[in-house]
């Protein structure tokens, strides 16, 4: 850990006194999204201090030139970068002519920061004493509407505390921003126009090269103790900026209040020439509804969201907290609305990384979104890729492979690779399997075959023509290999027959071949729509088979297990638990080389296969590989504990399944890897929930019914959380000694507890 | 070949007729160095069309901070960039008012470049017709003097042919210069001053934090149709420049000519206060002498070099130019008087690439120059790397090696690493025996033995510190391995167990012990000196011979040949006969991964082992190796054919040693790879050199006698060459049928021809 300024709190992030060391890193953990934009926790007034300004929007990107040190064949010439969009929560307080700074302010007392996660808002309070003396109240409380996702929504209040004073408000809109993380330092936006209407301004400006229009736009109302009262402004204006600011003298005690209404109408959902007639719309909206009944609609719409993706824990107020700001960001940056979007790796909360996709949303984030949403969230993000099945085609193509072969990018935002790490960007192929393993994921959990009639055979054609052409003959082995891969544990590189790989497209090519068969049979008409695009004859289905049959996968008689690649046992075999602690983390203390060539093992490879292919093994299988890789894992990867969490639970290695979870919980919290500034990591939070019900509560599918196999760490008194499955919402409670479940929706339903089937009746709770 | 522009002469690289798409590539091939500085061809006069200026001074380096798109443990933080320096070449040439400039003028013609080889000097001529009708004859000659080697030497005439005008020339020196080459667009140069003194002018500019002092000077005389005449001059004068105008009329027909002196004088040889004063003395050297008298010893001086250093090849002008293209090259980057200055890989003629020492030194250049110079030069870039030792043990140290282990840097300037890219950077590790076996192969050449008690064994020992350190035990194969290395074919990265390395490794383990044994012995007093810096222990010595010994070396009984690295017959097995042409070369049409999953060689990787080691291994092994490789080999480095060549001549497989051998000779002269503009191939050159007297002479070392078995191409009629062997000068001339031999200096000398004893007598030819 390497904070621990966050006061736990069931429902809330909490901050309290204010140090300008804790800004950055708060405004990353206290930021706030809605699923379409998302902001940084920025204060809305001056801030001269060290800042992070950041506010972004779903979907709208930017193609960054590539940089590298040594260029590769293959690398792509642009990228897809999150962009920092124009800003629109800017309010110049000005009182007695001295500006509120915090960092310049005489004294800040009771400062005190509020992530209200129950009711989706953040909220800031302080007394500040300016130079002049004057000492101000101040609370500021601001949501992005999940109701109206283009809009949000600020409360700001000053109340002078000692003498009368004169206050003015600027609120401002300001397309005149930058990236913090920019390859070339580009210009990013275009500002076209800068306009007012009564007490409305608007700002019109896209995105250089891809053409997004966005109309920020802002409107505001004022009061004082609670009355409305209206107020003249006068206009501050340039190419890129505008401000209106609003005057008035308030007596000592008495507070002034501005509501600020903005958001961001975009040409993603919009047409271009109408953004500003659409924003002035929202803006209407917003005025007519008024500030608190938006916050009132807001905190509905939460309390709906948190009514199916709650998990309670009794008697660990840590890991309640943790738990729930975990499903909070997931919540805050993927709702499942927009085919288009996705879950990026910093959401809405920094732009590290160029594009906003990675294989996590696949293999960690789908179960989440399955589980605790309408069965269309999940539906959408497999869509997401059928959407990008194009450019991972030419993907492919550029590497060289061919007949329509697909290989998904390592890292996207339109389907297009943003990664540049040859060993990464053309070697770690597995994520191609995990678009497939996901496919199959959905239909085991929901029950609904038809997304692969639909959409989803496409895909599976197209991988599995990828692993074929990937997978090569050899010679001397008489088998399939595959060469020159990196697995998920990324501290290898450029290995051959990594298992993980090798099992998964293994795996693919046979999974395809049944579904070709299967659509074929059951799902005539779509079969023929297929075939139309892309038909596959016997022969190409037998070659799967084939390459499937006679895939090589590295085995050790000798530990009789799989090794994670070839070579792996020529490696000196010494334990973590055998290294100087003053070599870790091995990412900062060792070069490159060094952690390449030594047995460690930055997150779950084989391990990994183990979990997404559970039944394929049996327990003492599991147990076996679990022993042997889990010694050699530095878990410096924030997707490496929860898998391990999950499969010590299975095995009853309770404290190391504890110790597992407590490393994923509270990642960004207590800051464990020292750059929660630069943003939160989003979805290793969707690996978080899987360490609670797969891990603990030991949910499965089995036979199309619910499983359950519960174990409790013992600093809990009991948790809970529900499942939505297949329309029926199931809530299942887990304490010492007795388990209860409980339908909110749905009718009777049969389930699995340790292996006996169990029956819950709508209206009832069953203990068991 | 991808241009043919370049005339075949025997001594002499000719263009003629102009055209600006071949300027910056002739800048390249008509580039001129003294060892001690150089330049690119540039034009005197100003050129706006498209050029690329450069002029360097060895060892005036600039540390670039690195930038790659992924940072990895252990990269260097800056590194030694090779540095344009400022331009003293420059004279402003204004006819009636009309700048010359060939990319405006408006006709020219009959030009011609010639770079004379044979006498060391650049010329150029042409007839150009002015805007205002003006036409002209222009003339230039220009060297770097070998005899003061911080001075050039400049006669520029013009004669106007059709009417009296009025020329004005303005020679200048300008130190408001930049690189082609730069990271993130630093500035290099600080400018300290410019001043004047009668007519000679300075600017005295110093590198920016390596602080590299440098007096830039010039002096000017003038002769009309031969006469001296003196001109009063004017000043232009910035912060960075300094022009001294000169004007006069002159008549149709007649000639006016300036004779310009400049050179660079640096803090690298001389105090740094006292620049201005040692700039002056060697101005006041040049007009004492003139410009005939310097280009008189100028042609002296190059003809000793080319008495020692020339190859004649009778019969195939293109093969004579390309050697001694090559040869000249050599000799105008590296001459061996400084034992800090080492050989770039594109010497003075261009900036690619930071840092100028590659292993290309040791392995490729070391035996040039042991035979075609006096031994002290051949010691000289030993001493070099001596000098590195202790910046090789940082560079261990970073990568977590202890104990005084050294690893050399892959490119460097200064001792400390220049490249960037981890699978070379830190695993092609390989260059670390380069530097062992360059100090066996010097002592086999020369017979100088004292050089390892003196400087060697400090660097035996600590490289062999490192090979114990890399090679690790596995359990598995109960043998040494070394894991994660990339072989000198960089088409593979990250591989286990490299024959080459992993054999040079055992090799230098086996030498290193030896080498202290023997010292310990025969030169107690130096082992005294040495032990009190770095004392080995019986038991380090019985560890480094316990690794040698139990070494692994991947090896293949059916094929009966060891393998290039652990896995290597696990790939698809198609030769480059049977790859589609369309495809190659394969580092421009596939992508990375590809290539390195392929079986294909960049360069000797398996057979550089066969012929660093050739003795260790019979001719039916060498055959059964090379017909292994050789088909899987691309040769897309610079290094790869002449190797080939060598094997193939060995092999008697004539028709395939020249095909090699035309590749490596007129590699920039012909342009294969499409990038002279960028500058030449220097290092390669002595592969050129290596290919002809060790392929086609066949000379080898054996029992401390030369030994050759001449083998000819049937295009040529004969060749001929010399070797320096321990003092003694052997000319050996090889033609059909008979070959001969003859002592330029030393006494009578026994050699071995087709392994008969052969004894040469002093004043004698010896016919055989």
């Amino acid at each position: 850990m390497n904070q621990d300024y966050i006061i736990p709190a069931p429902w809330a992030i909490l901050e309290e006194g204010f140090e300008k060391e804790h800004v950055k890193s708060s405004e990353s953990l206290f930021s706030i999204g809605n699923g379409a934009m998302g902001q940084r926790a920025n204060f809305e007034e001056d801030y001269s201090g060290k800042t992070f300004q950041g506010s972004y929007i779903g979907g709208v990107y930017y193609p960054d030139k590539t940089r590298v040190g040594w260029w590769k064949n293959g690398y792509p010439e642009y990228f897809a970068k999150v962009l920092n969009a124009p800003s629109w929560i800017g309010i110049k307080v000005v009182v007695d002519g001295e500006s509120l700074d915090l960092n310049t302010v005489k004294s800040v007392k009771d400062f005190r920061r509020e992530l209200n996660m129950k009711e989706g808002w953040l909220g800031r309070s302080f007394e500040a004493e300016l130079q002049n003396g004057t000492k101000l109240k101040v609370e500021s409380k601001r949501f992005l509407s999940l109701e109206h996702d283009e809009l949000g929504a600020i409360n700001y209040e000053v109340t002078p505390l000692n003498r009368d004073v004169s206050i003015s408000y600027e609120p401002y809109l300001d397309s005149g921003i930058t990236n913090e993380d920019t390859n070339w330092d580009d210009k990013f936006w275009n500002t076209l126009s800068v306009e007012e209407q009564e007490n409305k301004a608007f700002i019109t400006a896209h995105t250089m090269k891809t053409l997004f229009h966005v109309c920020t736009a802002m409107s505001n109302t004022f009061t004082v103790d609670g009355k409305e009262i209206s107020l003249t402004l006068k206009t501050n204006k340039s190419e890129t900026y505008i401000g209106h600011v609003y005057e008035t003298d308030i007596r000592e005690g008495e507070t002034f209040a501005i509501q600020k209404y903005a958001g961001y109408i975009t040409s993603l959902n919009h047409d271009k020439d109408s953004l500003k007639n659409a924003a002035n719309a929202v803006l209407d909206i917003a005025l007519n509804k008024s500030f608190r009944n938006l916050l009132n609609k807001q905190k509905e719409d939460w309390a709906d969201i948190w009514s199916m993706a709650d998990i309670v824990i009794d008697g660990d107020v840590k890991a309640q907290q943790g738990i729930r700001f975990n499903i909070f960001q997931l919540n805050q940056t993927y709702l499942g609305k927009d085919a288009r979007l996705n879950i990026g790796p910093k959401g809405f909360t920094g732009e590290k990384y160029g594009g906003s996709t990675y294989w996590d949303t696949e293999a960690y984030c789908l179960p989440f979104y399955m589980a605790t949403k309408d069965q269309e969230v999940a539906r959408n993000l497999l869509t997401y890729r059928y959407q990008h099945l194009d450019k991972a085609i030419e993907n492919a193509q550029k590497l060289g492979f061919k007949d329509g072969a697909a290989l998904y990018p390592m890292v996207t935002m339109n389907g297009e690779e943003c990664h540049n790490e040859w060993e990464i960007t053309f070697e770690e192929i597995h994520r191609n399997g995990a678009m497939i393993f996901a496919i199959s994921n959905y239909v085991r959990y929901t029950g609904d075959y038809s997304y692969i009639p639909e959409k989803g055979l496409e895909v599976i054609i197209a991988v599995a023509r990828f692993w074929k052409q990937r997978a090569t003959w050899s010679d001397k082995k008489e088998q399939y290999v595959i060469l020159g891969v990196t697995g998920p544990n990324e501290y290898e590189n450029n290995v051959n027959n990594n298992f993980y790989t090798n099992y998964l497209a293994k795996w693919c090519l046979k999974y395809a071949s049944e579904q070709v068969k299967k659509v074929a049979k059951d799902y005539n008409s779509d079969y023929k729509r297929i075939a139309d695009k892309t038909s596959v004859s016997t022969e190409e289905l037998n070659m799967w088979l084939e390459v499937s049959e006679k895939m090589y996968l590295p085995f050790s008689e000798e530990n009789d297990i799989y090794l994670q690649q070839d070579g792996f046992l020529d490696k000196e075999l010494v334990t973590v638990a055998d290294l100087d602690k003053a070599e870790r983390p091995i990412n900062q203390k060792w070069s490159w080389d060094r952690i390449l060539r030594s047995p460690y093992i930055k997150q779950a490879d084989t391990l990994q296969g183990f979990y997404v292919f559970e039944d394929h093994f049996t327990e003492e299988e599991l147990k076996k590989h679990f022993d042997f890789y889990e010694p050699f894992t530095v878990h410096e990867s924030s997707l490496s504990p929860c898998v391990h969490a999950i499969q010590a639970a299975k095995l009853g290695q309770m404290d190391q399944a504890y110790e597992f979870y407590l490393r994923t919980s509270r990642l960004d919290l207590d800051d464990y890897n020292k750059e929660v500034h630069e943003g939160l990591h989003i979805t290793s939070m969707a690996g978080t929930w899987m360490s609670v019900v797969e891990g603990f509560g030991g949910m499965r599918i089995k036979n199309d019914m619910l499983s359950f196999d519960p174990k409790m760490p013992s600093a809990w008194d009991g948790f809970s959380f529900k499942l939505n499955f297949r329309g029926q919402i199931l809530k299942v409670s887990v304490s010492k000694g007795k388990h209860t479940f409980s339908l909110d929706k749905g009718s009777d339903l049969t389930l699995l507890l340790n292996g006996k089937e169990i029956r819950v009746v709508a209206g009832q709770t069953t203990e068991a």
